[in-house]
């Protein structure tokens, strides 16, 4: 069976360059996504030439039509930036699945737990899209330091939230791809618990002056 | 140097007991409190006798004595009868660390987040016990299932979040001494998203069919 096509929108930055790299060299065709068209082409033939041979095309075009082109649409972009690029991308995520990587966090204080109004940026995302995009949360407590290193196997999991099941289940496969175990987190309200997580991370990973913690859940079958 | 004696209230509950049996068994005196005198004499002369003949001492008392009894209050009731429990011993705390292990859960839907008016419970511990009570929150993600073998060696972690950091420091103690890893996860803040891990782990506990799912922090020295 092809595998889909994954669009990630902020695929120029060091978490979506890293998660496109890995969804290439694990035979998904990946388009990355740029405000500007210039970049994405630039980058993408960056990231294509560090891929194994047999790995699947990794392209880059404008945000909208990286949206447009893809099967899967990931946003991998900060928080402030989300519902900017949503207004972009929307015309292009109908009927699709849509993940958002998004944290909010509160500067200068990011190591505390901030919740946005919306009581996540994965149910803001959710409100924005409207009902016939399939919202799933996921990636956000994953660092990006060693992912574009293909030869580093995480030891982290990836919580996904979600409220239709079968596109969570496409998520988890994602993460599994990227090198992740990914886990079912429950329904998206529960999103607003995994995004939290990262600023307890964040502040974990500054007390132990590390810069990779992660969470891994215990005593489930793997 | 003595180690301090700790006042577990609630003690006769799963979680409680197993807590308080870890503790004494690393050598701290433990008091069980319960809302019957008789009920925390009868349960903590049971559980004393499951224990090595060099633990501390482990015995019970009204929930008011116990609190006044003891330099750490720790507190493990559910989170509805926290507020009426905390009416009960707050003379008894005064000046104390004071460490809540309460989680919010709103049935029937107990594996979707839900926050507290206060934010948290610990929140709402800190805002009702005042500024004179060194309110520390931790346990909310362990299991009760197997705390009591005291053979059974956790590989889960416990995230300690508080205002003060040589309670915390205290409180990351008594998380090692009852066999876990405990992590600063930062301010009481970030304690919304500690508690609202357990309802997660509650889902991930029902779609493994697992009783003991936890949480471990990766990716940090140990």
């Amino acid at each position: 069976m092809n595998k889909p096509t994954i669009a990630v929108i902020g695929g120029t930055g060091a978490e979506g360059s890293g998660l496109a790299m890995r969804w290439a060299v694990a035979g998904y065709p990946v388009v990355i996504g740029s405000r500007s068209t210039e970049k994405a082409a630039v980058v993408s033939a960056e990231l294509a030439d560090r891929l194994p041979d047999d790995s699947a095309p990794l392209t880059g075009m404008a945000n909208l039509a990286a949206a447009e082109a893809a099967d899967i649409v990931v946003l991998s972009v900060p928080y402030s930036s989300q519902a900017g690029i949503i207004d972009q991308i929307a015309a292009g995520c109908h009927e699709k699945i849509f993940v958002t990587v998004a944290v909010p966090l509160k500067p200068p204080k990011v190591s505390v737990v901030w919740q946005p109004p919306g009581g996540s940026a994965a149910l803001e995302a959710k409100a924005q899209l409207g009902d016939d995009v399939r919202v799933v949360a996921a990636f956000q407590n994953i660092s990006a330091a060693h992912l574009q290193d293909l030869a580093w196997e995480p030891d982290s999991d990836v919580l996904v939230t979600g409220d239709d099941k079968a596109a969570k289940a496409q998520v988890m496969d994602l993460a599994n791809a990227a090198g992740f175990f990914g886990v079912d987190a429950g329904p998206l309200a529960n999103s607003s618990v995994v995004e939290g997580l990262t600023a307890v991370l964040i502040g974990i990973n500054m007390r132990n002056k590390v810069k990779g913690a992660g969470i891994r859940i215990t005593g489930i079958p793997r």
